[in-house]
């Protein structure tokens, strides 16, 4: 006879924890995703800005379930749901389940504006991360070839929209790369003229911080001449800059590079599980889950991590943090091992263990319960925390050999274009039309 | 009053080794590649099989150079030359220089059926290396899903066409990757069923080798149940598979991954600049060169590396590979300063410092003069020069916390897709047409 079969969808912090904590269960376990790695996604901009390689941050879901005998992973994309006969329906075939665990987690969202995202990449995927690593350097390769100095202007302006943690870290990063990494390494332009702006649509950075805490990440921010702008929207978004709406003022900025970190919006199977089940959405589309993760008259089926609106602790609902998800994945393992023993589980409760965000190297701010620190301190506590949960000994070596590196020689060896050149070449050569522009030795008393 | 302006084209060995070279000499040199980095190519295929990452091997050219205040780097294509006007010819721009230097190198030849590269990738570029470590992974992953036998036997056929040092390099990876970092890691397949040919033209592997190390590097091969077909050629090669010609006997393989090794065509700058110089090319299309590495007539152009056609020492052209490019790029260097003094240089001759292959971690085949070693002796031997002659210390850090980790857990963590997931996922559900499977627990009973 068959054992029960749980089906896990998503590789992300959620659904590994989750398949872990199932380990040696009498239970047979799938976990289903399109992607065939687990990634860290905290570190993730540390690809973005040259620190670290993809592969330090990210490890092959097979290697990591693969001494798990009751687990299979399925690379493969799920479309869909047929609850009544409990099937997940994949682009190519089906299957069958007696226990679902949806953590398909979020992407990220243009307020409508989907088409922005060619202009400004956001940072959920490795590719993504390798994409921005590609537009950074571009932007200063082609500010080097440029000869009319508004372009170069407009190469050298970088605009960062959003100041959650993502976006205080990409901006604290750009500044580092633009004053200390690329010193000297260019002969038309000088790196630290680069513009960095970081805006903001609420009155602060870090609104889930404690405002002390995000005072002291804008202080740094501008210790670092990143142009912090708060109260501003940006309204309009294209290949040459952004419009910034600012105290009924409407700005326009010449930017040639433009990241986005606003807004976050859950997986289109969300709305799918909510078609098959009734299950509420909120206005992100996250579903609404009971106190144990499940949804209203399907215990057979949980949802956690970014595509959970958890609303049974607090007064607002569980952020869409690493730490939420990976607690939530250990509770469903946990339930659904108890469930097997015909045990009963008290209602999920989140232990918030605090908070940090890295501003730049040395320098971060953390708050830990009643305790709050900024400094040295803080980036030492973030820079252990994130190395013990890296999945594998490997990477916490290789990452630790590269912090322990740059932190030094504030160097990014990893600073490369490793897409295909032929977009690398359009943006360098962009604003240089065929016999525009002579670069001859002529040029050379001009570095003088 | 300008100094003498020395344009460099190409950051390859030779490239690179020539910039070096003219460090604080009193001349401005710009350097010209349209990649941003240079690449460590010996250790490209460690790359392509998981082992290593991208920025291990690769580092900023500007950031190789920055120290050194004559040298500028343009990231740009070249298109052609005008040598009457001492201009290189930029697809955007152009650059005059009194010296030119061209170390293009050379890309891979499929004997005239260039739209074979869609289905047997070749080995140069680091976006070649990131595609064949996706088909690897997609071929088991669609293996692992896929329901007709035939099928699960064509995506687990590798073929390596060609026995040079790549092609042994690469079914010596393949073998390991299959035989023991995927052990475990699959519930419906045995990856050590993999089967792995490696298809050569010439009668023996590694043709510029003593037969006697061939031989030792043939076994080594079939010891890790790599089958090796010589004396055949690929007559057609298409999605399935391919079609080997040996001994007058055609052959169907069917075969999902198939790698090309075979042949290597000179950078199209060669005939660019044979059109406006007059210089005679090979059948291979690299330029002949004076003793001196200029062309005839030319005194002021040099070309090195796998672009030149040196015939001036032994009886047949020197090899295309790093040796030869970076002593040629040394000598160029040197002759530069030296006719800046008004000095002579005697006419450059090649100092072989011998063979060395790697067939699987602990083993390799080695000629150093009139030694020749096989095994553990030979591959640490390997291990050391390809760890000093890294370009940054940084890298020869990395590269060896990886050996090390790897050698003792078999493991290989970069085992990434990292290309846009649609790809992966096509490759991974290719032959699973909707519906035609249902993967459901009743699959399980199959298992035990």
């Amino acid at each position: 006879m068959n054992k029960e079969h749980v089906v896990i969808i998503g590789g992300g912090f959620g659904g590994l924890y989750a398949a872990r904590r199932l380990k040696n269960a009498p239970v047979d376990v799938t976990l289903i995703d399109r992607r065939n790695h687990h990634l860290f996604q905290p570190l993730l901009y540390q690809v973005a800005t040259g620190e670290l390689s993809p592969a330090d941050i990210a490890s092959p879901l097979r290697h990591l379930l693969k001494d798990q005998a009751n687990t299979r992973v399925l690379m493969a994309e799920v479309t869909g749901f047929d609850t009544a006969n409990r099937q997940v329906i994949l682009r190519n075939g089906t299957v069958r389940y007696d226990t679902l665990i949806v953590a398909a987690g979020a992407g990220n969202h243009y307020f409508g504006n989907d088409h922005w995202g060619q202009w400004a990449p956001s940072l959920k995927t490795v590719e993504d991360a390798t994409e921005i690593r590609r537009r950074i350097i571009a932007a200063f390769e082609a500010a080097e070839v440029a000869s009319d100095p508004d372009a170069v202007r407009s190469w050298l302006t970088f605009v960062i929209v959003g100041g959650g943690p993502t976006g205080v870290e990409m901006a604290g990063a750009l500044a580092e790369i633009a004053r200390e990494t690329l010193r000297h390494a260019f002969r038309n332009i000088n790196p630290s003229d680069a513009r960095i702006l970081l805006v903001q649509s609420g009155d602060r950075l870090l609104p889930t911080y404690s405002p002390e805490l995000a005072a002291k990440a804008a202080a740094a921010l501008e210790k670092r001449q990143v142009e912090i702008v708060t109260g501003a929207r940006v309204t309009d978004l294209g290949p040459q800059g952004v419009i910034v709406s600012h105290a009924g003022q409407d700005e326009a900025i010449a930017a040639r590079t433009v990241l986005w970190t606003a807004g976050v919006k859950a997986s289109p199977l969300g709305e799918a599980l909510a078609e098959a089940t009734g299950a509420p959405l909120d206005r992100g589309g996250r579903v609404m889950v009971e106190p144990d993760l499940t949804l209203p008259g399907h215990p057979e089926i949980f949802v956690i991590g970014d595509l959970a609106h958890f609303a049974h602790q607090g007064d607002k609902p569980l952020p869409g943090v690493a730490q939420v998800a990976i607690q939530q994945g250990q509770y469903v393992g946990e339930l659904v091992k108890r469930r097997q023993r015909g045990q009963q589980m008290p209602a999920f409760h989140y232990r918030d263990k605090g908070n940090i965000a890295v501003v730049a190297r040395g320098a971060a701010v953390a708050e830990v319960g009643r305790f709050r620190f900024a400094g040295l301190l803080a980036w030492q506590l973030w820079a252990y925390i994130h190395l013990v949960h890296q999945m594998e000994l490997e990477n916490r070596l290789l990452v630790l050999v590269q912090w322990v590196w740059n932190f030094f020689t504030r160097s990014r060896s990893a600073l490369l274009i490793t897409n295909r050149q032929e977009s690398a070449q359009t943006s360098a050569t962009m604003d240089a039309a065929p016999g525009r522009w002579v670069y001859d030795t002529g040029l050379w008393p001009r570095l003088e």
